[in-house]
């Protein structure tokens, strides 16, 4: 893509995990609601791509759109634990003002993180903890509807269907990513459900290239790396995206100092 | 159902339709935003079982639920065309506040008013006009992700996964009506669209009795005739909620004066 991308929440995991190793490969625009410290934003980005400012605000993220050709959206409150009231504003409400800026901007496509909360009701007592070992061939691959856990997951379930809205009526390339459980390094020792969707750095920033390169209608994905266990399926991530992630949390399983 | 009922948004037309066949029926409590003129308040109906109250007051709305054992939750922006901060708040956190209060109260059942428009962009251009005609066999039945039609839609697509997370995680009876073209007396003339959706003022008081009545976890179903034109499917209703609708739009096709 030769046209800027924005990616907002710029300074969060995911979009640190993104950028160090995109940081060259786009021209980006970095937005978030807190002044980035220096060494969470690339060399190659200039100062006056950084933008701080509320993904609700209007005419601050129509400026930060302006021209771009492709939008990953991070942007909101992350917390699992989130209050209603949070969630409301800052993830429905603002992916809502981006999703219509995109338009309004003419931009192409619009990456939104979604979450593995927006579907964490499927993890229902009779099936763990089974779902989240090797054996268990049960899965999740995005055609399912939303069974959010937490009001967090209602609010990224919701983002996904502002996505829906903004494809069929207004032609927007959306794809939504689920993404599992992103960690540095390593996934979570000690706990099967993290292993079952963990994703890694570099895993993660392949991912989101694939999204603003490949080409796609309207699309919702699971984002894990290749692990044995697993319940949500890659499958649709590698065909329509060509992701192809090369960790697998059973690599790792046990913490090194229990080897 | 021997303790109340709280009907939202009675003043509405979907309201009053459930009010004039259902009065008598049921220990009603009305709320609604603007105060109900008293030809809108059945007789059997107290005035201090009727409050004047926005659906996004939390202290407003727990009073309201304070004893009852079901919700008919209608109250919100009922415009297609609605702006998206109208939605946001009436539609969406309206109906947050709905089924947050109701889990707090102890309610057993909530029908929410969802709505076609969160289904609308199935009625593609390669699909229409066929799709509202008699020998067309394409059905939605409830098990389909929603693709609204407009901002009104994707809000009430969200109160779906609202309603989904309050029963996942909260136990709550949950049941979520599409609700086609309800009109008084007769399907709309001339209007394949709306005689394909129609729902008679009878089939509409009937089908939220059975919500009432019915035992379920959660559903999403059509609200409609048993017209011989349609695309949503009425199984799901009759088997899960023992709708047994009467009216046929098809007995109205011509408008008296045509015929």
């Amino acid at each position: 893509m030769d046209d800027p991308v924005l990616l907002t929440g710029a300074g969060g995991r995911v979009g640190q995990a993104i950028l160090r190793d995109l940081a060259d490969d786009y021209d980006w625009r970095l937005l978030d609601r807190e002044p980035l410290p220096r060494e969470k934003i690339p060399e190659s980005v200039d100062d006056d791509a950084v933008y701080v400012a509320d993904v609700t605000d209007d005419d601050a993220v129509l400026e930060a759109v302006d021209g771009v050709g492709g939008i990953i959206h991070l942007a909101g409150d992350p917390r699992p634990e989130a209050p209603w009231d949070s969630v409301l504003r800052n993830n429905i409400d603002g992916t809502h003002t981006i999703f219509a800026a995109a338009v309004e901007a003419g931009v192409e496509k619009v990456a939104f993180a979604s979450s593995n909360h927006a579907v964490g009701a499927y993890e229902t007592d009779d099936r763990t903890p089974d779902l989240y070992r090797p054996h268990d061939e049960y899965r999740l691959d995005g055609t399912e509807p939303p069974r959010p856990s937490n009001l967090y997951g209602v609010s990224k379930a919701s983002g996904e269907i502002l996505g829906r809205y903004y494809h069929d009526n207004h032609d927007l390339s959306v794809v939504c990513v689920r993404i599992g459980n992103l960690t540095r390094g390593h996934p979570p020792w000690n706990y099967e459900r993290g292993q079952a969707m963990w994703l890694s750095y570099r895993d993660c920033a392949h991912l989101f290239d694939r999204c603003l390169q490949a080409d796609y209608g309207y699309e919702v994905v699971y984002g894990i790396s290749d692990n044995e266990r697993k319940y949500y399926s890659i499958d649709r991530a590698r065909d329509v995206l060509g992701y192809d992630p090369i960790d697998n949390s059973a690599e790792f399983e046990q913490h090194p100092k229990n080897q």
